[in-house]
């Protein structure tokens, strides 16, 4: 985290690299990193174990997996089912048991691209609930299939209501042994739009999401666990501008031949140089944000990798 | 009603109608008419009074407000402002008192087009309880406003649960006042598709609806009053058939022309003409309906008069 | 064809059909059919080789091929390979060589959802024709693959153009070899909805589609060979109500039980009968189709299979 | 315009504005402004005069007019009237007479939300083409109005063709008098986003556009006078980036605490510093674009309010 700035990311994993390389260790919080090289994903797994740790990266307690995948943007025939079935995996681990009843949530707004991925995902689930009420058990197939219902929301200017009432009221009426909640973030880095997948049981949290969601939804408020699946389509314009100018001074730094240029620039401290940044960048940028050029097609692609992936965690098949 | 057979109308006009003109009196029903030459409305309200009315309609006590405005579909600049400002009279009148806290729900399947029309309704809805709740009273405006909160619920194959479910959690999470549920309807006469609105304080029953409710969403489930607003945008392709038979088959008994060609045909009782009709019409034509071939258009339209309508009731304009 | 009646269809199947079966040879048309029980399609191939035959069948002559597979709107994981493969094949036939610069028309109103199939077939097409220009047939992959290029010209009310004259002048532009039409029809028979592809050498004729085209598109017209593509996904209101009450009739002539009741009405002939009903038709079902209940998603995969099968005869592949 | 590197923008109005103060004329250039306070819409025309001047521009001779109106994205009942009035007004003088046949080309991509504002303009204009053609000039109302016909020629990736080709093939075949084309733009500053509109007879550019046009569409190769509005609704991630920090190195040169802290930064020249911040940008940033977070519903609005200007426009009206 840097200073007192607000740079905003909801990925934990982004959090962790803002600290300087060398208090590498913060107490309460774990890193471990694993390769699948065959198929190009790159798993990060922070564990904030402790009050602590949750005070030093700004977020609660829980498992933060981050899924890496270059590719994953790229048009795949098969909508990148390596991808699904990866997710699937960490999704079942988190969930514990089976045959469970799953109310999955599509957060965001679906009229604004980059922020409807919540709303697409749930448009290509299987949902079962009501064939399951209607025609038991064997209607859901072999195995030990999880029982699936979902809803979308909305956003508060379509509602006037918190999300948080909504799906309070949703649970409270259909006890739902476990949410899902599927969002899209806001990341610090352009490189990692639309290739990076966060899974957490922490669920999400105020502040979060391309609509920034005023309160959380997680298993403190709503008495079931919550898993929160969430995928960086935008980065705020003011960040981008921030961190390109932090790397200006930083090479200023660094470099030799800037740091003749660059005079006594080296001799701020951290903090004078990020107020010397915020000053020039222009207020407008806060209502700006930066998304790839392709970002609606990309959102139907990735959509239906997570659809994918919560499907087959949800169809109890053994071999995941 | 016709006899023992179902044929599907979700207008109590219509129900009214299918009485023969000789036992025009129902006990328990009375209807009164009203013609309102300038802006060609015409307003037919029936009004269900005892438990024997009920039986005998089909549907609960209640006050059923038809409007009928041949021009409703036509292209209008003004989104036919006239229709929406009797809507919003009748609406006010059922709703009794002023400065509620109202929660409108877009009934039906926005990916259906002549099911669209509620969840497109919301989308065009002035929504302020979220800003009461942020700046108080004073940010809705002067007058007597209603505080407006909206969902959209989808259908039981997209969300895995009763829409009343979803509907009663939200409810009694955020406890509004009064609900106003919005659906498309299915007519019996392709005359009534997309000019003719109907008010009632009967809420939403089950089997009603394009897409059929199989729960009643009323004041009895949901503990608080419920107007239900509704515009007829399909015919099932059984009734229309089986309606054109109809006539063909009385036309038979009425004209000497024709009785000499029908033959005994008159002999025939009601239930007897039925079955023989009944046995013609294809399977296929279950799973069909009837739509003008301008639905797509109409329905945007229609939603536009159908909010409007309901954005000045809740305003607590002084003039209505 | 039904006397001097107008009942509308685009198949010329059912043209064929409408013959009674004594006459079962019309001359200049032969009919072939083959039943593929594996993949359950059924082809069958209606050839109009003579003027002769064009008159006694309402249309040019020409190829007229037409697969039914009853499970054609049914969800598939795979959209219907199998059927996309048997078009593909029909296609390459109809094209004689490869290695063809084609354009792909998308016909219909992208707005109305039953008139979408065009414009959505075109949505997911494989387009080549710049990639080739900008880096060579290299970039085309291995094989004979043609030259792909596309374009949804919009509907008159849209344009205030003739579709034909949109199409022309791109033909006339861009000069390519041969010219694809694919278009939403209108069938006699709501069994053949969404389970019937037709594909003709004749192009597409006055007064066919759904939307009712007011100029031919063919080859007399663009200089070049012209093969149309469609499935029926209405039926005409009044054409359904038409069918049921033919049926009603001839029940009466045929069965004893229904002669007695249906007196003389037997002694009527063909067009006697057909005054009877037209009369009795409703004005207002002329402007009213008939559709089934699940159009916007059947559309939807179906538009899929057209759009790869195209994929795949202009692939160049020699497997098929 | 900065040294010889490429900051994009579609603005005539901020080629102009990027000349240092002091060369404040430009040989060929001149420029006109004019405030009209009680709309709060600001003027710029801008005239290309001489090929020098063009050169200067880097775009061709002509005349580019551009309204600015700080609140043209905000909400409006009447979709902001008051600018589509001006907006008429100067395509009137633009065209100089009355009762042309106009042929509308909404450009961009109608899937790509920033780009969709010509399709969506397209969709909302008064076609009239077709009902002159069937009932006479009549069928236009009283007074002189043009004879409206458009096209959404859609993008490459689409269609495989060159927008021009299309163009032009359509205008070959139905020969109107003048074409008007309504894209999406690039401006340089956030500032200018969704609240700017340039009018200009000087057509559409090569590299122009959201989408980047690879070839331009103007009188030179229609062979009619070309029209063009835009409205910018992205800035190019690099750009943002590239010019907060043109503002911190210039910054550091003008004030004395920052060129202590600077240091020789000042010594460079304009080329070398950009060449320093050329590499600092993200190589990532140029897949990149900036857009205002209300995207989504600002784009329906500004193209209805064009889309009224162009009607007015049209419709032949004396008052204009």
């Amino acid at each position: 985290m840097i200073g007192d700035f607000q740079i905003r990311t909801d990925l934990a994993l982004e959090v962790r690299e803002s600290y300087d390389e060398d208090d590498v260790r913060i107490r309460g919080v774990s890193v471990e990193e694993q390769e699948d090289e065959e198929r190009e994903i790159f798993t990060t797994v922070v564990r904030i174990e402790t009050e602590n740790g949750a005070k030093a990266m700004g977020r609660p307690v829980g498992t933060y997996i981050t899924l890496e995948a270059p590719n994953m943007s790229a048009p795949d025939e098969g909508y990148h089912r390596e991808i699904s079935e990866v997710l699937a995996r960490h999704l079942r681990e988190l969930m514990g048991s089976d045959e469970l009843s799953v109310l999955v949530v599509g957060l965001g707004n679906r009229e604004v691209t980059p922020d409807a991925l919540g709303p697409n995902v749930v448009n290509n689930l299987n949902i079962t609930r009501h064939m399951m009420r209607e025609y038991g058990r064997a209607s859901l197939g072999e195995g030990h299939a999880d029982i699936v219902s979902a809803i979308v929301p909305g956003v508060m200017a379509q509602t006037g209501m918190e999300t948080l009432e909504i799906v309070k009221g949703v649970v409270e009426e259909t006890r739902p042994d476990l949410v899902i909640v599927v969002d899209a973030l806001a990341a610090r880095s352009t490189k990692r739009l639309n290739r990076t997948i966060q899974i957490t049981d922490a669920g999400i949290n105020p502040g979060s999401g391309v609509g920034n969601h005023r309160h959380g939804i997680n298993s403190q408020v709503l008495g079931v666990p919550v898993i929160a699946v969430g995928v960086p389509t935008v980065v705020d314009a003011a960040t981008i501008v921030n961190d390109t100018m932090e790397e200006l001074v930083s090479e200023m730094d660094r470099s030799d031949h800037m740091q003749k240029l660059g005079g006594t620039l080296g001799t701020l401290n951290k903090a004078e140089k990020h107020q010397m940044i915020q000053e020039l960048i222009s207020p407008h940028l806060n209502t700006m944000f930066v998304t790839p050029k392709d970002i609606d097609e990309t959102v139907k692609y990735l959509s239906f990798t997570i659809s994918e992936g919560i499907n087959m965690a949800l169809a109890g098949k053994k071999e995941l």
